[in-house]
């Protein structure tokens, strides 16, 4: 059972090699009747392209998404919606030096035991690049989730060791207004200059983003596999280069004595704290939910390493091409669009709960 | 879409709450022909149970499973396997005091939300009673998983903010050997220190489990969302009170630079360091398989709290009944047993990949 | 991906062989706050167990069902409700004369070569004794549908050649008035001379179940692989000894003239014939439901036949044991409990399609 | 939970309606390795199309698939398949006239209802043209199979009340000699007659599709729901326009007594008739799978129909445009193909029952 699919009612099954024809999936399960802006899906997958500013790869790519079916003047039909976004930066030659190779904490070594076969151009499947899909159904999810009032607030929290500490909502433009998507100006810029320091030595780096989710209607989570943290959780875990996930109090939760974890309730029924970051018994509790992602530094280095080829023998490979210091910035929109996905799912399955 | 089912191939569907008549599951798609030890199951659901010793509950829990089905002549048929676990030590009348009351930081407002109708008793469904079924189907699992040599070491490394650092496979018998499964003899002192100390205060202590799985097959794993770091989050996120998860270099890799984290590979395909913790590209390379889950401290403390009831006015519950300062130790099993359950179900699929 | 499970909101995981210690399940998905009447669960189990008259097989089962979760004072509470029921006439004994030898047309042979093993008693899960499950569930299900107002009409409409030409919604009482299910007095004394005469031979009959389904809310079935029609046909396909499936005009509107075969509206949206079967483009359309289930004759008969053993050896099966004639009355409160978890299944997945 | 995926291994996910701008699909879980001819799928979309001649509609559709992604050097490397077949005779305008009217036997009336919106240019998502991405994906299957060695043979067995009564496994060339895929010369030429008749008349026929597969492995599909003939039955049902399914003996199985309905073993563990139609207790048994799928007459007649608009008047539906007078001929292809996806799906769900 392959693993192409993400969702059980609002479900996007995604294709796509970093060098094939084109990329794309199919979303099934979108609710009829729903008006479609194209225009904010797209200015997502610009969010998450390459060549935005030069604190992220310079490599150009078009990203240009082509709905196909499932809408009809202007409204979702209930129906399938398919969608490709063409390849058009290929330049296959450039791989060509990797083709026999495994790139160190890569994909290559593993697809090709997995698979037998491997398309070595640019990682293929294995390219991060596969998360143009997950924008373009995440951008589709939220359009509908805009119709309940969810709202969502991603943003840089850590680039290496330098850090945001806040579980603010920041609105998208404060966001936005940093190249590297961290809302606090000052700390922006000292992430700047560490990439900039970083990029000259051929180096890379990780961080970590923070999403906060506000107006989650209570109620969404199915105990007791598919907790809503663990849906969560796995979504983000499915990103490329993650390494962690950890909602409310987190590991930092570990710590602390129960009485002081503990999330006592006011009158309303809100809490009046929030460590259990929106998610008790594995079901929303109508607080923000709150849950950070880690990103491990990008493997892609421009420095030379030691390796093993197909054949086990030893190689070189060459640090050279155009790669990100730092994903991390562009994994905002892709972050927010799992998110998206997996709330709008539960929210729909919350819908099958009741006669 | 209901969540108690977890797995796609190897499946375990649960069910039960704390104070009902049984709890219990239905084990599909377990491969046929398997000699099955009912005592390993049963040796794996004492692990589990209360009232082990003076640093867990005192609760007695019999916890004896029955299996129904699916075996003849000791060896699995390939058809489903049904097993109950009998409630005996139910006490209904214990939990009177919080019918109508929502315990902090408990599921029972979220229950309430959620159905419109909740069993208040003991938690009802999300008592991490629920657990003995996933024990159970983890006991089977890991039968069938020594069949090609599959091996656990999970063990407790971190009680409150007293911590292992290691990343040694150590033996079941030295993780036993600790009443606290902590297999530092002076680490596991200490924290039995702490769990005392923390226990005369009427409060309760998180803590941090790690997992290393040997001789995983390369090769599990299914790009691009079914990754075996993001099934094996979802799984661990899904057990009581775990707030993250993390693998190989996880949340501390964020810091080091991508020269350093990228693991080198040696002649043979094995790595030198093992920052991948095991998975490179959603898929097990065949080095160690390396994680780490967080739980916050327990929810149920002896100290009185201020909360509301279902009408919305403000009540006291006090602190009382028979509880774990601490359940991390009790939580071994848990994990040890979702982690076999999800390796399993990925060799099973990778088996369905090849024709 | 092993088969016991049907559904995919209201979710049925089964179990149990003939000769194990018990059947049972896992209803998962069942709406919260839905009064459960216990007593007409068992009184649909006692419509299909053996020994209710001499038309059927003599051999007594108590087929008692025990609910073991999932209900809380009365009411479901949206939590999975676990059942059993426990084997008590095994009398393993009794099929020892098979061990080794594979019965005409019984799955003996499948089952070892699927499997490599075998549990040879009473044909273990194979046997239609698993059917009790299935009734179980489809009890349960009733019960949700009736709070919409859906009604079942299921009957004996042909057994061996004797046949009921009607497309009528009998009441229960009427049906439950034939010793075999038929509505029509006279038909049914034909078809209980049939199978009288057909006993003395030690010979058996097949038949054909016909099922009317009224207030079906209109928009129930998801195009374009999960039709109303297409789900309806594997369900009852999937209950032992169903050959066939037709619905509305099924194979006789090959015959037809699309002039003649379309089903006219009226004004009110209902159409003046209903060839569809109440189903167009795989779509509930508010007229009734209609579809037939042909049952082959029963595979064990009294007359000793030819066959082989496990090592390619001819031997010879004897007719001997209890068993039906013809199962078809006793298959009735099966058809009728596959069509309500199909048509409960795709009323929840339809709610899933609205935000 | 939307209907647009088929398969639970090999699995494919659609798209597309009859006038928005492409179908297409996504392919997961094709095993990796295999060398595919592109060529061959082209062949088989060329089987289904219109206008292949004059018993078939004399609409041209060009349907060229473009498969984007899941091929390498053209072998598959395991990811997923993407493919879109583009709308290049799309002619919206001809629809206008039905955009409010329901047309009978149609499912204009119930996804109207359904969705509350609905693409009523040629039927939308609910035209047969969605059938060309079941035969994309069933080529694939098919180019799987064949290095199994499963061969099919699908044809057309009746047409109105003209019947080739035969079990014989015809070969492909002998049923394409056949303009109507009949592969008896005699009872085609006697259909062509019957065909060009109803046309003059403005009239519609139904028919009958045979399909035979061999040398399907032993020991394909999963008791006790997944049933292999309840797949299959599934498979076909979904297919637009049909009403009924059977295999082996089917609903004639249901006159014949026992003894003479059950096959019987040869040494060989084959049996000496084939009622069981190649499976017994859903499970394949090594002898030829054979069934049978039932179509109805063609909804779109060329007489004028009285009917309903969306407000309820009265309206009247003018018999026009391009259509099939019987469709059965271009479905045989389509049977095909879903009998493909639906035997490589469960010969790789047999491979995940097994360490």
């Amino acid at each position: 059972m392959a693993g192409s699919s993400f969702g059980t009612i609002f479900k996007l099954s995604s294709f796509g090699e970093s060098h094939g024809m084109a990329l794309g999936g199919v979303i099934d399960g979108c609710p009829a009747g729903i008006a479609l802006d194209i225009d904010l899906i797209q200015s997502e997958l610009d969010r998450r392209k390459p060549g935005q500013n030069k604190y992220v790869t310079e490599r150009k790519e078009a990203d240009e998404v082509v709905l196909l079916s499932g809408i009809f003047e202007g409204k979702t039909t209930g129906t399938p919606i398919g969608f490709t976004i063409q390849n058009k930066d290929q330049n296959s030659k450039d791989y060509s030096h990797i083709k026999d190779k495994y790139r160190p904490s890569h994909a290559d070594f593993t697809y090709e035991k997995k698979y037998g076969i491997r398309d070595y151009r640019g990682g293929g499947r294995s390219s991060a690049r596969e998360t143009v899909c997950r924008v373009v159904a995440g951008a589709v999810a939220k359009q509908v989730l805009q119709n309940i009032g969810v709202e969502f607030s991603t943003y840089v929290m850590q680039i290496g060791t330098i850090s945001l500490d806040s579980s603010d909502f920041y609105q998208k433009e404060q966001i936005e207004a940093s190249l590297l998507r961290c809302p606090d100006k000052e700390i922006s810029s000292s992430m700047e200059t560490l990439i900039s320091a970083r990029k000259l030595e051929g180096d890379t780096l990780g961080g970590i983003i923070q999403c906060i989710i506000n107006n989650v209607p209570v109620g969404l989570g199915e105990p007791v596999f598919d907790k809503l943290h663990a849906e969560l959780g796995k979504a983000m875990l499915s990103i490329n280069a993650v390494k962690g996930f950890e909602y409310g109090s987190g590991f930092s939760g570990v710590t602390m004595p129960g009485s002081e974890h503990n999330d006592l309730f006011d009158a309303s029924g809100k809490t009046k704290t929030n460590h259990s970051g929106g998610i008790q018994g594995g079901i929303s509790n109508g607080m923000p939910i709150v849950f950070r992602v880690a990103f491990k530094p990008v493997a892609t280095i421009m420095k030379d390493q030691e390796t093993i080829n197909s054949k086990g023998a030893k190689v070189t490979i060459e640090g050279k091409g155009r790669h990100d210091v730092c994903v991390v910035p562009r994994a905002v929109p892709i972050v927010e669009a799992m998110a998206a996905l997996t709330i709008l799912d539960h929210f729909l399955r919350q819908k099958s709960n009741q006669i």
